[in-house]
């Protein structure tokens, strides 16, 4: 009865944090859900009071991750206090480099990411409701980057959904690739820097 | 004793056929060797005279599949005639766009490689392999796009290394999202052009 004397919250809260771990460590075909109401300590019962299905549970996964990454931009835009005398760094388009600096994942991360995206390919009905949150994941980063681009007094060389389709397409080619090569932290950092910060400079230019 | 009746080079090229197949429908997880010989129709002997475990098999199907892909995109540039008169195409590198449209994944050999690469993130020593056999790929690729860019009298905006980088990585994004829309041949093909296209005019300017 440990789940009825949380709040509902919680139990979704650690259910979703057992299940990125299990996910992480034996991929999404092993991840069962007793072994996940295992590691969160709940029973079935729980989780399916908090979740429909396996898929539900994927999908509120995935959300969490875009969802933080995007958080943690708009967190550094804050720092930043953008627009604000950055026109050296405009010049090099280090501002936008240092923004996505902080969409750091690690290699759980880029494992759960790359599962989840493998069951989409694998199931329609899931792969739906993955392509619809994509495009509202992307709707949020299009805008950060129109309102960055705005506040540095730069300008975009393609319009800002295409710009931003690119740089998250090399952020995440770089992720993948990082990941493979089993480094993480400042190491992992470092080069997303160097190769994000590449494309990044060729998408905007000086108004 | 049906195996011994073959050649070798027939009994790998069956094996990796059948391989590619069992990974696409199960994943890699569930991809055993029995399920592979079966589908191939030969004993775990000829497997492992073939292989010295799962792994080299999962490597050289990777090979197989980025092999392919530049051999394609060779043919293509011999059909073109690159540099006999393209110069309206230079214009907008339509030339390397088309060059491109010829590394045509279907949905199968996106999940494959999606698979290898994901074994490759949880395996240190599978990674390693699979690194290097990266590098030699993105070296031939790089090799092409100087080729081409030399024949049609373009320029990049970087270095040829950084630009071929960027393109694959466009690519790459662009096949995963169509394979996840479920989406192949024609219509994939059209998609990719378009947002590949985008990044070689991003990367390519007139000499």
């Amino acid at each position: 009865m440990r789940a009825t004397t949380r709040s509902r919250e919680n139990t979704r809260a650690r259910l979703l944090e057992a299940a990125a771990a299990v996910f992480a460590e034996v991929g999404l075909g092993e991840a069962s859900v007793e072994r996940i109401c295992e590691r969160a300590g709940f029973t079935r019962g729980a989780f399916y009071s908090n979740f429909a299905s396996k898929d539900e549970m994927f999908l509120e996964l995935a959300k969490a991750v875009a969802q933080e990454r995007v958080a943690a931009v708009r967190v550094r835009v804050a720092e930043m206090d953008i627009g604000a005398g950055l026109g050296a760094e405009a010049e090099n388009a280090a501002a936008i480099i240092r923004v996505l600096d902080v969409m750091d994942d690690d290699r759980v991360t880029t494992l759960l990411m790359h599962e989840i995206e493998i069951h989409a390919m694998r199931d329609p009905e899931f792969a739906a409701a993955y392509a619809a949150q994509l495009d509202d994941i992307v709707a949020e980063v299009v805008q950060l980057v129109e309102e960055i681009v705005e506040a540095e007094g730069l300008a975009l060389r393609l319009p800002a959904h295409e710009a931003a389709s690119i740089i998250l397409a090399v952020w995440s080619e770089v992720s993948r690739r990082v990941a493979i090569a089993g480094l993480e932290g400042d190491a992992a950092r470092e080069i997303r820097s160097v190769e994000v910060g590449r494309v990044v400079q060729l998408v905007v230019e000086r108004r």
